[in-house]
C-alpha cells in the first residue's frame, strides 16, 4: 500500500498557497475544479505523493462544514491501489463499509473511492487507482 | 518538499492495526515508545513515506485531548527536509512561529521539529530529517 495523496481542506486557498508553495517551497502540478464533488482541488508535488489542498465552492457543503471555523483542516488520506474495483469488491466482502462502491472520478484523472468512517475508524479513507495519463 | 509521514492518533491500537495491516494490507516497519513525548509510535510502509499510528501512553495528553472521543483522527502531517536546523533558522527568519526552534529526537531516528499551528492556518505541520541510519 502506498499513500497516494493526502487532502487539506482550506478555507482560504489563497492563503493557503502561500503557505506550503511560498514559504514551505512546494510546487503546484495540477489544478481543478471539480463540480460534482464541490471543490476545486490544487495538487502540490510531495515526493512520491501529492499534497492536496481542497476548497470547498460552496461553504454549505459537507466538506466546508467539515472545516468549520478552521483556516485549514487535515480531511483525508487517500492510498493507491492497482485495481480500484477488484479492491473493493474485496472490502465489501471482507464486510468493510464503502461510501462508493463503484469508482468514481477524481481530480487528476484518478478513478477515486471512499471507505465509510463507520468501518475505517472515524477517519475518511479513500482509496485511488491512478490515472493511465501520468506517471 | 517531500511528505515523510501522515500520523493518526489512535485509541485502540490493535483495532487500528487490523484496519491497517490486517484489512488494508500495510507493513509494520517501526515500533517504537517515546515515553519523552508521551506515545506509542507504530511505523507502516506507504511507499516512498510512512503511514505512523501514535498511542497515547496517558489519557490525559494532549495528543490524547487532541483525539477526543474519536477512535482516530489525523494528527499531523510530517515533511523532510536535509538539514533541519537550516530550516528552522529560515522559516524563524521568515516571522514563522515554531513549537521547536531547535530539533528533538523523534521516531525512527529522526530528528523532528514543530511548526506552531498559529503559522501553519491551524493544522499541525512536523519537519524530520530523516536518520542516517535508515534509508
Amino acid at each position: 500500500m502506498e499513500i497516494d495523496h493526502v487532502a487539506i481542506v482550506v478555507k482560504d486557498l489563497n492563503a493557503a498557497l502561500a503557505l506550503y508553495t511560498g514559504t514551505l517551497g512546494f510546487k503546484e502540478v495540477y489544478r481543478e475544479t471539480l463540480a460534482e464533488q464541490g471543490i476545486e482541488a490544487v495538487g502540490l508535488d510531495a515526493g512520491g505523493c501529492i499534497l492536496e489542498l481542497l476548497r470547498p465552492l460552496n461553504e454549505n457543503s459537507p466538506v466546508a462544514r467539515y472545516r468549520g471555523d478552521a483556516e485549514t483542516k487535515l480531511h483525508h488520506t487517500a492510498y493507491r491501489v492497482a485495481d480500484l474495483q477488484a479492491e473493493l469488491n474485496r472490502l465489501k466482502a471482507a464486510g468493510v463499509r464503502l461510501i462508493n462502491d463503484t469508482p468514481r472520478r477524481g481530480a487528476h484523472g484518478n478513478l477515486i473511492a471512499f471507505l465509510h468512517p463507520a468501518s475505517a475508524q472515524g477517519v475518511l479513507i479513500e482509496l485511488c487507482q491512478p490515472s493511465t495519463e501520468h506517471p
